[in-house]
């Protein structure tokens, strides 16, 4: 392995690239735009691998990240997060120099836009389609009739669609859940474009969480997507059964620092500042903050087994759970690979990533 | 309020002086070394604030922390981490820089040390004394004299004493378990000082986590305290009496950016990338990721009630839960004040930090 000493985020490029050009092409396939979020990866370095497959459209959930992928060269940005209209000064310096899409679920901010912004904007009415955190509810049309007032004649908003987030995908247990959830999503989303297409007809209908976007297939009248995590996956992911173990592209490395055969648990420098405290609930009972690849276990599949795992993060400390045999092994100053819960979450804790090629790639700053 | 936009650390820093004050004040009272962890701010001026209250000596949790504080003029560091072998190359450039103390507590790393430490540097062995995270088993003695034996004639390693980090007291329910865990660990650490004392006549117990710190007046035979978070508090220090909500110097500053009447819920930008995903369960079984501050309850002494929270958290997006008149009440674009659970890690997710006087204030990057 490379000169690690202290932990670091180590990702593999071409797992990337693949994970990239197998989501473009299924954009292809389905005829959908494919935009990216940017979100997970935050680095302009990372952004480029996108480029390389025909990628010029992206996501991103902050008006900073906006400006940093901006500064990068990206012209067509959708900000797919509700419009904080506080930021309204730097929204219009982005306005005035990129292609920007932004998010609108209440009338307060669509009025507050109206009055402030100063050059044109595509704007989504964010829609909940069952995932509850934020968005007009998808059957609501006498909101959306009156959104759509504020929107009438306007030189600056123009009207884009309908935006949603299927986030609780992420809580379904099953890619079986998925498709159920996914299909009703597309089709309250359907139930939408239709009623407003005779008056708007090029109203647009934008999903794509990462479970869906893996693993569903049935993308009618959708028109656009925006998966992130797909670029890295995690082992959320992977436990959703929405990647294998080689889909993974992130690991955080981590050095083992202490040993106890009493507990039959190791201490890894590797803790909640590195992987985060998002955690599963183990077949056990027991959370896990990241599970911990093995290389002999490469051959049969699975490469990081249930039963050794983070089972808990102070500050900077992991502490890792196994099979008393697998504890004993590891060596003081060995360097573990752990595969994080949530990858976009780990990510943006790194200062920067390292490829396993050796190339250290920069990211956007705090 | 100052021109707050986005998600940010908004710091009292006459709490912060009177917390250090009175921390320093209590230390000096029963003759304790005052050793502050720096991992809680992480900021080189804030570190400035300690140096007026006398202090010289400081604890952090990594060798790259170390590095920053050196380099901010701090001279006699402990790195409260077991040692990390694998960055021998910047320890001994610390070690010929600066008065530095490792925690070790195993053989392995000793023996390493031993062979490889090329300047002095001051040893504590690393005593579990109840948090079962790392440390020599406190009754181990044949381990104990097995890594003396490593220390004896060495030039360059100095034998200090025992430290331990008493993590159990962040799991108390009251302040009442928080002091019999604490007698129990000075008992247990006086028993080792006793057992060494005479073949070590300068041999030191290093103790001091928040909770103890700041509530426990036994401190019989112990040299020093290293406690870190008190300088911030937090919602859990709160929950577990340890600090009022007067005491809390640290909060973060949320837009609220979307409501839902419906559902009694708004929601905040300011996700797990600005708070930690790190919660406590609130009285309701729910998780609370932290709590919101309103004003009108000031007189009260019950700053932030606990019907207002934050239920959930995405990278960005916060989920705020409340009684509906108070959801009622919020407005698009005002700012929360949300306390957070653990102000270490928000503090690390934190780009920098803004007084209430409008200082902006440097810590160190990633």
């Amino acid at each position: 392995m490379l000169q690690i000493v202290k932990p670091t985020m180590l990702i593999d490029k071409e797992i990337c690239l693949n994970n990239i050009r197998k989501m473009a092409e299924k954009a292809c396939r389905l005829n959908l735009k494919f935009r990216p979020h940017f979100k997970t990866h935050q680095s302009a370095q990372v952004g480029e691998w996108f480029r390389e497959s025909g990628v010029e459209t992206i996501t991103v959930s902050s008006v900073q990240m906006a400006r940093y992928f901006r500064d990068h060269g990206w012209k067509d940005i959708t900000i797919a997060f509700p419009v904080n209209i506080l930021e309204i000064d730097e929204i219009n310096r982005l306005a005035m120099e990129t292609g920007l899409n932004l998010l609108v679920d209440n009338e307060v901010s669509l009025s507050f836009l109206k009055a402030k912004i100063a050059a044109p904007v595509g704007i989504y009415f964010e829609t909940d389609t069952g995932h509850h955190r934020s968005g007009i509810e998808v059957a609501d049309f006498r909101k959306i009739d009156q959104m759509l007032q504020y929107l009438k004649n306007d030189r600056n908003l123009v009207f884009k669609g309908f935006l949603s987030h299927s986030g609780h995908n992420y809580a379904a247990r099953s890619v079986e859940e998925i498709a159920v959830n996914h299909s009703g999503v597309v089709e309250r989303m359907n139930s939408l474009k239709c009623h407003y297409l005779p008056a708007y007809p090029g109203v647009e209908i934008s999903l794509g969480d990462t479970p869906a976007c893996s693993v569903c297939d049935n993308w009618e009248g959708v028109d656009e997507i925006r998966p992130g995590n797909f670029i890295f996956y995690d082992l959320m992911q992977y436990h959703l059964g929405v990647c294998k173990p080689g889909d993974i592209a992130a690991k955080v490395i981590c050095p083992v620092v202490s040993k106890s055969d009493v507990r039959s648990e190791a201490v890894i420098y590797g803790g909640a500042i590195h992987l985060s405290k998002e955690f599963l609930m183990g077949r056990n009972g027991e959370r896990t903050y990241g599970s911990i690849v093995r290389k002999d276990f490469e051959s049969t599949g699975k490469a990081f087994p249930d039963e050794l795992y983070v089972s808990g993060l102070s500050q900077e400390h992991g502490i890792i759970r196994g099979p008393s045999r697998w504890i004993a092994e590891m060596e003081i100053g060995e360097l573990l690979e752990v595969v994080p819960v949530h990858s976009c979450l780990a990510a943006d804790l790194a200062g920067n990533y390292l490829t396993t090629s050796g190339e250290v790639i920069a990211k956007m700053g705090k």
